[in-house]
């Protein structure tokens, strides 16, 4: 429910009332609305019911909850940017567009510094790169695990990049920690609401995937899971879903981006690699991906993707990829936006 | 089949051969590859498996039809454009990009004079308008018919626009020749084979919309079976798939675009529109479409969206519709294309 | 809109009242609706507003259609059935289950007579076989077209079964009026809705298959297009939708057979044949769709399946259609229900 | 990669290579072959690369791993049936068709045992409820958590039923233990393979719901994770699909009932009511699942349907889960099964 205080509330007034609601085990978040002070209180069905009986001071309003979604709404933080700490702070969300590049997985130190370098020259602000990579097949090379994250964890340092690795399972969050500036939650775990009541705990930002037959609201939901845990700093994926087509994986849903920039706040990320499934058309998407109002494009790039252990077909060649770069450029000035790329200084982040 | 003649056949021959064919109730057609002459053949299953068995001249290969479409493949007319002669030519699948737009059905001939003459002037070069309407439900408007074929032809000569409007039955072919420019094929019209036939045997273009849950393949298919009648001059349109998102009306298939765009020669046009299914989206579809590689737009545009008879939530007004003009033109420049709509002179176009 | 006449309006009252309607170029259907006349009238929507301000009698009330269909409701006719004169009459939507069997084209008459006549003699009371076949690809074989037609009527004469096959023009009505006892209209022409209206106005039953994305609101809309022109007779058909499984050719969509017996009073075919796309699934798809309560069945059934020219991966056998019906009549009798064929006498019927 | 040893090798030769193939960090399965003995190995790619260069007896053939899964293929195992322990073993997969049946969520002590009682009275040898609830809206009742594993583990005890109940988290496992015969892992976990690992690690059964947009074939990859670590106890699930029909929840796919039966040796059940997500029809979708060969159910079930905490439009009452069984029984036998039901003596269980 959501309960709105009189607007001559002070502070400790609200103070005093979130306490009594966690004292009946409830859980509240405060809402930004200027001039009057909103919790968003829920739990337990019966204790909410309890609550929503309180002696609450006069001219407070207790209502439902009044769409699926609260703290993603666009009104409820309007123009917020998710920020990376990171080596080097990257801003996703405000005028410029965030390229992030690299191998779907690790599989070497060699390989990756490789890519890291020609990614980061080319442009991009950060390196993708899996160490536990969710395959369909049990025999499938399932990444190298920690020995990935030490990889990613020194290239991280050497380049300055930030680094987004995908976490599949709670228990990896601690492993992580040091090495991982962005987690990434793949298509499958999007409803995995066990991992991402976690991510809603951790002070790191999550890239959070859509699933392949997610509608936009349920990818909200899921955004919302790890926001009302307490961590906003979500930023939200397109990476295609499954309809009819085959000449591509997945079928790159752009309205959804349009869309998503519309209802919420939270930055937009595209993944054409995954949606195009076929390097050739990875540039006309992410260009798409541009011009539809993305804040950012994740794009896997392999220094040799037919060895590559996994998604080969998919992966652009750093020659390729900074080719790309160079075309999204007036794209992204034609729709007012420009590429975070254009600053990187790759040297200097060494340093 | 496909029947390869040796290299030094003369065109003779050839015709003999095609005549020959033509006497067992067969179908063919050359194609054009340079050096040697290749007809394709077909028709009844029979008289094809006879014909295999001709005494041909020694050197001439037979093979079976190695892929599912030939004619509209991109080997087959390599750079080929569309060229819509109208009362001004359209030429369709060059360097420019051309936007048709206009209401979803005519309503009445001020209303249609009104929108064409905005959209001529902020740069459509095409007219676009339902006479004949597929609805849903047979108690929602369908059209006003012929009738709205002579508003059509009017208003195209009046503002030297091409006309595209929807067949929806072979026997309207006859009333539409005189006043329509492109005959659209609906999506739900997309394997009507009996009426593709007959569009196949005019000498006018076809737009041919995609069906809702039609994959690339089956797209070309059914414009192959325009093409393999003898009319080249298709264009195709992506209008969103039925896929699982309920906040567009379908799912724009962005891929698509660019998978056919490598897959064959013919001209590729996206209706935002029908994909959005909501005004405040069609920009950021329209950008996206440019971006992706597209020939064309077509675009629902209506002076009074809130009074339309039919698609009125999707539909721009016509100030919206001039300032996504000026939103394209920019985007066209950055992916090296410009619009067709820059040179338009309505007003000497008239004369 | 409905028009409901006072309660104590006489026939004469209603009947003058649908002619005024009538002169203003509306259409108008008379609603069964004990103790009380209703009139379901449509048509341009601007004529629909002035005849809505008429002087009708003190009583009468006008308001607008409640649901997207009217006539296809389940209230609209409890209980009826669709009756197929055929050469022996069937009745379909009662409490026996109808099977229709044959081969997807009719492919010369030796085997359409055998098929015929191993079908008739396992239970199947109508004879199913294409004459005009829509192919995806241009190149395939399309059918033998009146031929097939001449061959139908023959084997129609020969063993009294009723025969259905496709109609996929308008044009085509006319030459298969002598020898078709039942109009097919295919899943791609769902929504050929010129086709639709031409069927609403002649007098025999339809079989509306679904289209492969289409909903079941939508189908039962397509059905009323044909009823609201006049023809009652229409059965619905579920042949699997067009999801993700590639196992299956399609997913039949069992929930809709149980969720059309709870809407409509028109009964409800299944084809097995075109959901599974392959053989040895046919018969669980079968039992499925007699236990969820079907009222017929439409299976594909070839002497030589191997040698088939179309769709003879999904062809059974006259034996193995044979053992299917000894399977079937159990099913159906745990049901409640029995098979139409079990009082088959095909010797009789020749006669 | 398959390892087929020479048909004289001895189990002791096998068990040193199984060793061997071990110290490389490798996995091993031994497959049945009959005469013959296969090892399953895999692990990481180049290990097993090195691992195919080994010095093997003469005779030995290496093969890659023939198609995408091998454990769960028919000829893995054929006619193998999963045993549910339980409080009285049940046995799933073989003549008998069993049922499941209880509350979505556990919502009291109370409500569940009176809903035990009443299901196990009708037929079901199975009492589901949910203690952990993934939910969509991070605002919506979550489960009673630990405190309904208790409530579970109490009426099992009291009644005798097999208890099944979703595990979100492998954290949750240990938990569960105690009071849990089958875990299941929902739809949106199908893919969470950190998971499905875990469950490969214990000695209980696992209920392997599809996920809504996963393929067969992903389906028993899915089977095939859990199976490959060891746990051969899985029984799969089809609870609908998510296609483009509104009237129901989901789109039960009865030809992957159908399919999966010729594909795996694994029993597979169909979960009607998240199906249909309408009681009314329930009963029919479980009748079509057992007539298409399915080897058990798995209903929901709650006393008063109006007050469920989630899930109530989909949930039978007592009775009507009553009148469902006595439809059943009959179809059962109409295909040569039988309810496990029929012999329930849910006294004489409890002693």
């Amino acid at each position: 429910m959501l309960i709105t205080l009189p607007s001559a509330s002070t502070e400790a007034e609200c103070d005093a009332l979130r306490e009594r609601l966690d004292a009946m085990g409830l859980q509240t978040r405060a809402l930004c609305a200027p001039g009057r002070q909103t919790l968003l209180c829920y739990g337990d069905p019966q204790a909410v019911k309890r609550a929503s009986l309180l002696p609450f001071a006069p001219g407070t309003t207790v209502t439902p909850i009044p769409q699926p979604y609260v703290l993603c709404t666009r009104q409820a933080a309007p123009g917020r940017a998710v920020i990376i700490p990171g080596p080097t702070p990257v801003v996703v969300g405000g005028r410029e567009i965030v390229l992030a590049a690299g191998p779907c997985s690790v599989e070497g130190l060699p390989m990756l510094r490789a890519t890291a370098a020609a990614v980061g020259q080319a442009g991009a602000a950060m390196l993708r790169g899996g160490a536990f990579k969710p395959r369909t097949s049990p025999y499938a090379f399932s990444g190298l695990g920690e020995e990935a994250l030490e990889m990613l964890g020194e290239v991280r340092r050497e380049t300055g990049l930030a680094v987004v690795t995908e976490v599949m399972d709670a228990r990896q969050i601690e492993a992580m920690i040091p090495h991982v500036d962005v987690f990434q939650v793949g298509a499958r775990n999007m409803q995995n609401f066990s991992l991402l009541a976690e991510l809603g705990r951790i002070r790191r930002p999550v890239l959070l995937k859509r699933g392949a037959s997610a509608t936009v609201e349920e990818l909200l939901l899921s955004a919302e899971h790890i926001v009302s845990r307490g961590n906003d700093a979500v930023i939200l994926c397109e990476r295609g879903v499954r309809a009819h087509e085959t000449l591509t994986r997945n079928t790159l849903d752009i309205g959804a981006v349009a869309a998503l920039k519309k209802e919420t706040h939270l930055p937009v990320f595209v993944d054409p690699s995954h949606a195009a499934g076929r390097a050739d058309l990875v540039p006309a998407l992410a260009l798409a991906a541009v011009a539809a109002g993305c804040d950012g494009l994740i794009i896997e790039v392999h220094p040799s993707p037919a060895d590559a252990l996994s998604d080969g077909d998919q992966s652009l060649t750093p020659e390729a990829f900074a080719a790309l770069v160079d075309q999204l450029a007036p794209v992204a000035a034609a729709v007012g936006r420009s590429l975070a790329t254009q600053v990187a200084q790759p040297v200097a982040r060494v340093a």
